[in-house]
């Protein structure tokens, strides 16, 4: 499953977000599995459920892990994720450290799918704080632009015919009071997506001895993540919703994008761009090429999110064809979303006027 | 654009649902789109922008105005909505019965999309009345399920392979839970969606003398909606945040579908459901067909949901082509969702055992 | 699921295409479902299969036959389908007029699905044969435009920007050659979908004596259906290559609608419409509506589609939520297409002029 | 645009197709743009437009290229895509060592365009290649499950209920019989699509002084390609129709996948599976993964080809929005569907076991 776009370095640097890509890259992914095993047996001691000594030789050990990856992706292949092979190498690290009875403080009352999700959730954090700081500039650009030319007299154009002239400002408007919406409520979101996976094989929190939630506060303390009250291995909404964001995000901008390349048309004086594409055959052409992307990102990610809904048909306490086809979209929705930021930013540096003086 | 299903009437108790349907019908509509204009007018007469008696006169003929619905027919084949064909008809009329001082009391200051806007954000908020009181009938069922039969135990079954037992409460808290978030998340949602619609041609709320904002709030508070600061017409994130939402909750009822789909599989003992259908060949076999119904109507949903997205890309002022692309979705998702409510209270109301006693 | 714009008269001209609808009426619904089972009842007589005298009173019964729609509405209620309402009602009509013995002679060696898949594609050819019709006019419309105003010169346009200049037969080939392609087609694709469906309970054709092979070919015959070597209850290609090739008829009429949209744009003269839209508040506006529909009915079947190709994931031997998925949507696409091509000749009969002299 | 799945080496072996995505590496794409560029002065020369001492001496120049790949992809930042900062560069080396004369033995009467989707025909022929070897062997696996098991009894199941037994032939038939028809009908698609794109900067294929459609058939010699009677920049029936193809097959694979979870649930003595996947907390499991697989890739691709579609609406003669979404969807689209049919042909090799003896 590769892409054309993002692989072929004749095209990534179009489409390709490095800094989203790496919150989801195997060396950050291999590290956070290993924190929340760490942070586990932390909390197995705390509570009594492993020894203080063997547990602190399990940890000295769990210090020194450094996984095969080649091992973990040909345990994918096998067990449908990394976890259990990673698990099995984390145990032969551990015993051939510290001794056979330290692996009893490895991966106790916990799953595949805890770990996983748990990784997800702090991917997403990075994702979006990469996010955030994106947008205020790109919401920073069009309070410029407003400053700038926003009293400015432009044709308002409904169902694509010239309609009657308004502010540059109005137009700008439309543009930006989207962008805030989707600012303004990202920590809402976050909130809701920021929630410790933690319910053992089969969602319960058993085979704790009764101090499964317990250990859970103390995990999600540990991950600064929220501790709901109960495992969602099944219940996908909040990652839904995230994606929901990320969609409108991408088209929010992506009308932004469709107006500029209507403006940028020529015989119009509406919007001047600075920096524009150019073609291999008509030297005359200034191809408003970031504006279009803005389009083809919205509908990209218009299209992945049905993917993500259909993932909620989770069956029983966990589906591996539902949850697999979370992970297909999911990281490719945040980097078009991401990306399209950044070239929304590039897009607005370019503008050098809009409207009529 | 009709449906075998929910036209064809040997179909139609399977996949129509009269009630969300009504929230859309022609007879709404138009007495909707009269109750906007008779507002507009009233609130015209209060801020000095038409004289009382001529208003009052025009209010007196508009009591009386009832459509040629045909006409508005042909006029939405013509204009592409039936706003301009309504507003030519009420002014004739209005002349007729008030005289030609009357007519400049009409749909001053206003445009079609703030009619069509208005009505649809009544209608939703009709559809989310229906549809919370169903979610809190399916959610009661669920309840009372729990307490029949909570304490039983059930297989887990991850990757839809055996696991290990938990309480007949723990599958249903994870189909309840949802639920339950979907419907207390439905105020702040309403509260996003049911805005007024008010911005005149081009959004801008011009042309009335300054008074626009004045004339919006009180439209707003006639039809107890919110106010946002400017016109929305090309800024679809509530609508389609609206959509998010049903396609969620229809995908959380397919999750409990397949569930029991795959629970009333011969062979286990762990759900018995009474008045199954039946086949037209096969006497012997029960089938589960209001729970296929709910898978059916998630993944019709969450097919929809990417249709809605797209229409955020808006051109500029107005989008003929966006606007008309949720036209086309919304009310078909919002009755999807709302008979995959029925259904599913229908079909837990069918339910005899779950788990092992 | 209904449809605000199909079913509320105040929007239906502008999306119900009551031809395609008709199609797949209720009332051609119970007259293919009941000739079905006539002609079956005939080759079980023609392949010994049932006493000539007794086929005999059983088809002079049938032939009386007028079932309850009310009913066979709550039988797909309990059923799934309203076939086992049907044959219940059919064998009570034929018991009733020619005793108990007859009713062995009904519905023999078949199941709901056949007949409702033979009705499918008795139907699907209805609609090929409306729609070629159309493709073939708009075509000729096409050419018609071309002999006009072929000659003269157009700024063709790239990437939305002025490009050089093209005949206006350039960009009208543009549009042509994807339809003259999908008319040339059709053919082939009827031949692939027009199959007649008979597999009997699991679609072994087994239950006849052997002679089920025999008896699906005479049934092919009386309906002038291709007669597959096996039942494809659960092999849904033809019918989803259907749905693509409607997806695609759209998409090319989108295309164009697209173009007219923007060569409409003020400010050019690359077309002249005669009879467009106008506004409710903005008279001097004469929008392209009928354009702007092609392109939201291209989107709307883009999402569509989406759906049928997921109904392909049938369960085992037959699958409820698959199959009543494609019933959602097949018939959605099919009149969608279909209104397409009706909106595309009526903007096409609009152009007074294309290009510049 | 990564992915979490196929670049992030702790489960790219589940997901990454390494022979599919080497089908549109830079290194091809590069050395597939040079060969267009070099077979077309070949072509210029031997019809009279360039000098064939000229023409040699560019090719000769030529034949060293070797573009920065870096300076590629910041010219696809710039320029939507890599041709325009390819072929600047191809100049300077060409003149740089034959000479200014030769640089106009470059790159004449073409465009971006014909390149890019030239090389993509190319690239498709390589993938069909892929697949058509692959889904060979798959209908072997399915042909020596026939022999071996066919005879066999299974239980059908119809609305996920147990309905009759059939054969395992029976159950066979309805997993290869499609997949037989997706192979058979290969070669007439692959025709379809494995067209020369030659059209010059406005589809016209002017400004080679009438010998435009000798050169195109020219080309069209040199890759073993098609030519069409004109350039199809906005046409993309044909290659929509090769996504449409990569879904089918993808849920022709997804179906059977979902039979074999179904299958291999505990209790059912229906599919024996060795090899399978392992759980990190309940070693007594057997998960199906690469079952699960299949139906994850089959929706993936049934949701992306719905962004095929709506790519048809390319506006004008070049669309920078539609095409680019092509770009992004398509090779997405063949990896899955290529690692759906390896994953397939794994999965069978691991069935032990179908049906009762």
């Amino acid at each position: 499953m590769s892409s054309f776009i993002a692989d072929n370095a004749c095209f990534a640097p179009l489409f390709a977000d490095e800094e989203i890509d790496a919150h989801f890259c195997s060396e950050r992914q291999m590290a956070l599995m290993l924190a929340f095993e760490m942070e586990l047996t932390r909390a197995l001691v705390d509570h009594g459920l492993v020894e203080r000594s063997v547990g602190a030789a399990a940890l000295a050990a769990m210090m020194d892990f450094s996984p095969d990856i080649v091992a973990l992706g040909q345990g994918s292949l096998q067990d449908g994720l990394p976890v259990p092979a990673f698990v099995r190498s984390l145990k032969s690290h551990v015993e051939a450290l510290a001794g056979a009875e330290a692996v009893a403080a490895v991966h106790v009352g916990t799953t595949s799918q805890d770990l996983v999700d748990t990784v997800l959730v702090l991917n997403l954090r990075a994702v979006s704080l990469s996010l955030s700081v994106r947008l205020a500039r790109v919401i920073e650009r069009l309070e410029r632009l407003a400053r700038r030319f926003g009293v400015r007299s432009i044709m308002a154009r409904t169902r694509m015919q010239a309609a009657l002239p308004i502010l540059v400002s109005d137009r700008l408007d439309s543009w930006v009071m989207p962008l805030r919406s989707h600012l303004s409520g990202l920590p809402a979101l976050r909130q809701r997506v920021e929630q410790l996976q933690f319910g053992g094989p089969v969602g319960t929190r058993n085979g704790l001895g009764g101090k499964g939630d317990a250990i859970a506060a103390q995990l999600a303390e540990a991950f600064n993540l929220g501790n709901p009250s109960k495992a969602w291995h099944s219940m996908r909404e909040p990652i839904v919703a995230y994606g929901d964001f990320l969609s409108m995000l991408s088209a929010s901008l992506g009308k932004m994008g469709m107006d500029i390349c209507l403006m940028a048309q020529q015989g119009g004086d509406e919007i001047k761009l600075g920096g524009s594409g150019t073609s291999s055959a008509m030297p005359h052409k200034q191809n408003p090429v970031l504006a279009e992307m803005l389009v083809a990102f919205a509908r990209f990610n218009g299209v992945q999110l049905s993917g993500l809904h259909h993932g909620m048909v989770h069956e029983q306490e966990r589906s591996g064809m539902a949850w697999t086809l979370e992970w297909m979209i999911l990281p490719l929705m945040a980097a078009t979303a991401g990306k399209a930021l950044s070239h929304a930013e590039a897009l607005l540096s370019q503008v050098e006027s809009m409207g009529n003086v």
